[in-house]
């Protein structure tokens, strides 16, 4: 206080990222379900239970300590997030009919299907009610911040209806596709991270600033994420190599090697999307021997190149002393900084 | 203004129900989905489209109406609860296997599984984005009805889990079946007369008889509807009779039945429950015979004589003048008024 009325700015304690990730584990790990019905909530601990990074509630929590440092007042904020980010994991797994999530089996082939999509209805339940019952803010920056929170939420069921209508048609377009993986996947880094700032009361300006850094970032790592998936190395990736091409996945990669293919490359390509009877290995060294011809790793690197420095670009522009974005830079490049 | 300052009673415009009930069917027309993405707003529009009584919109803005006259200024909130109560049946119906709703396919039926999963969840989120983002009240006044709103949204999945688990238990009791109603069918009903009532900044005392009202009109209502399953007219009904029999729902009759029942006839009512192969009629007919003998119907009718007395006693302590009472008790005896 006195400090403040002399002129001279406050300090704010800064958070690493891994104590932050420390403060969302705990939260999440203190969530109090009710006991009953047992196999409603059974499955909810469980999706929670199998771990992951955490980006969304981290990302959340280093936005809003650019501008304030008390982090455990917006706790809530941040689990209703990965709550409901975990939500989509446990409805796309039944969609997708999907056996394994990290490691274990998935909550529809432990409890069926219709505990899945129950107990999956009653996550985006509990991600709104830490959104709003447990809201600690005033209640204009709750409104402003649940804006947000819709907005992703809505906006990511639109990206998931895009990629299933995508599996089945084969003029998917590079916009209609950077369109669907920003849905998708960048919309809630931009909207955690805008979340963040709004709780925080930042300016608008520098929400948006926050939001495009995450936009931005989000498809950067989309992007190496498909680059990965041909041309990474199992072991690093965690993942087998190859599941895109095997599955005629319409991403920016086969999309512009048809683009820049030359006639016969082309027709090679179209003919292994349509052969239904295929060997795998065969058809991934076919089609990868394709992209390298056509140089498409090249043109994906150069455009993730281009996305993350825009990233970084948005980050910079936050109005806040350099050094306390250092986190987020640091994050940013973490998360981009994956060996293939 | 001027009458107010002589202190004399503003008088409310009183709606009638069916104007209400206008209003509602005009704000859900209204609502301004997306074009895009097409298949997943398509089952939205679908399932909102088949009709119904719009019961528990009504009720809101008859709750509402006790107090205040400017029911326009909630209808947000009204079709809000007609979206989510739309978004159970459509992922009751995907998880029941149901094949028609209304009279109509179901949206699982028309456009598969996933498109049904993912649209419903996309239907419950903008019931919360109606509910809160639309909202024209005060941020006090929208957090309290927010509040009950979910106690709501998570007492229905609660609910239709206790639903799942009774089908495979033979022990359930009288208690854990009206629980059960409780949270599946009376909630929504309480939470929709005690949100109108929030939201019209009434006492808290009248916002809770009122959810009573609704609670105990509910458990009625269901007993109801689980009598004219056994004893209704099918052509007055509007559906088949004797649904439950078939498949051994444990209801409020019965459950009370096995516990009514001498040894003789008690053996009997397990044969049929147990025996997996059966004539439907010879069945419907035979657990009928002894639901006559025990003398069940005359015990459910008198139960459900109990819960619309409570009902109605519950409303009459709502510190309102009685008339403006009088359509929601010409609502609770429509809706209990059934011929059978």
């Amino acid at each position: 206080m006195l400090a403040d009325s002399f002129g001279e700015k406050k300090q704010n304690r800064m958070y690493s990222q891994d104590l932050l990730l420390n403060k969302v584990n705990e939260a999440l790990n203190k969530i109090a379900y009710p006991a009953q019905p047992e196999n409603l909530y059974a499955p909810i601990r469980y999706e929670l239970s199998l771990g992951g990074k955490r980006i969304r509630p981290v990302l959340m929590l280093m936005a809003y300590n650019l501008f304030r440092d008390d982090v455990d007042s917006i706790l809530s904020n941040a689990i209703a997030l990965e709550t409901y980010h975990n939500f989509t994991l446990l409805h796309d797994d039944v969609m997708d009919r999907a056996e394994m999530r990290r490691g274990k089996p998935c909550v529809h082939k432990v409890w069926g299907d219709n505990a899945a999509i129950l107990s999956g209805d009653a996550m985006l339940i509990l991600a709104y009610r830490l959104m709003t019952e447990y809201n600690q803010k005033e209640p204009e920056v709750v409104s402003k911040a649940l804006k947000t929170f819709t907005e992703a939420t809505l906006g990511v069921c639109d990206g998931q209806q895009y990629d299933i209508e995508y599996e089945t048609r084969n003029d998917v377009t590079e916009a209609e596709y950077m369109e669907m993986i920003r849905l998708k996947t960048s919309l809630l880094l931009a909207c955690a991270l805008k979340i963040g700032a709004q709780l925080a009361d930042a300016s608008d300006s520098d929400a948006d600033l926050l939001y495009q850094f995450g936009e931005k970032m989000g498809l950067a790592f989309q992007l190496q994420d498909d680059l990965l998936d041909v041309y990474g190395d199992p072991a690093v990736f965690g993942k087998k190599i190859g599941g895109d091409i095997l599955c005629n996945k319409k991403t920016y990669m086969l999309i512009n090697a048809l683009q820049m293919a030359n006639e016969q490359q082309r027709v090679e390509l179209n003919q292994w999307i349509e052969r239904k009877e295929f060997d795998a290995n065969e058809k991934i060294q076919a089609v990868r021997a394709i992209y390298d011809a056509v140089g498409i790793r090249q043109v994906c690197e150069a455009k993730i190149e281009e996305l993350f420095a825009e990233s970084l670009r948005a980050l910079d522009l936050v109005d806040v002393e350099s050094e306390k974005k250092q986190g987020l830079r640091d994050f940013a490049h973490q998360l981009m900084h994956r060996k293939y």
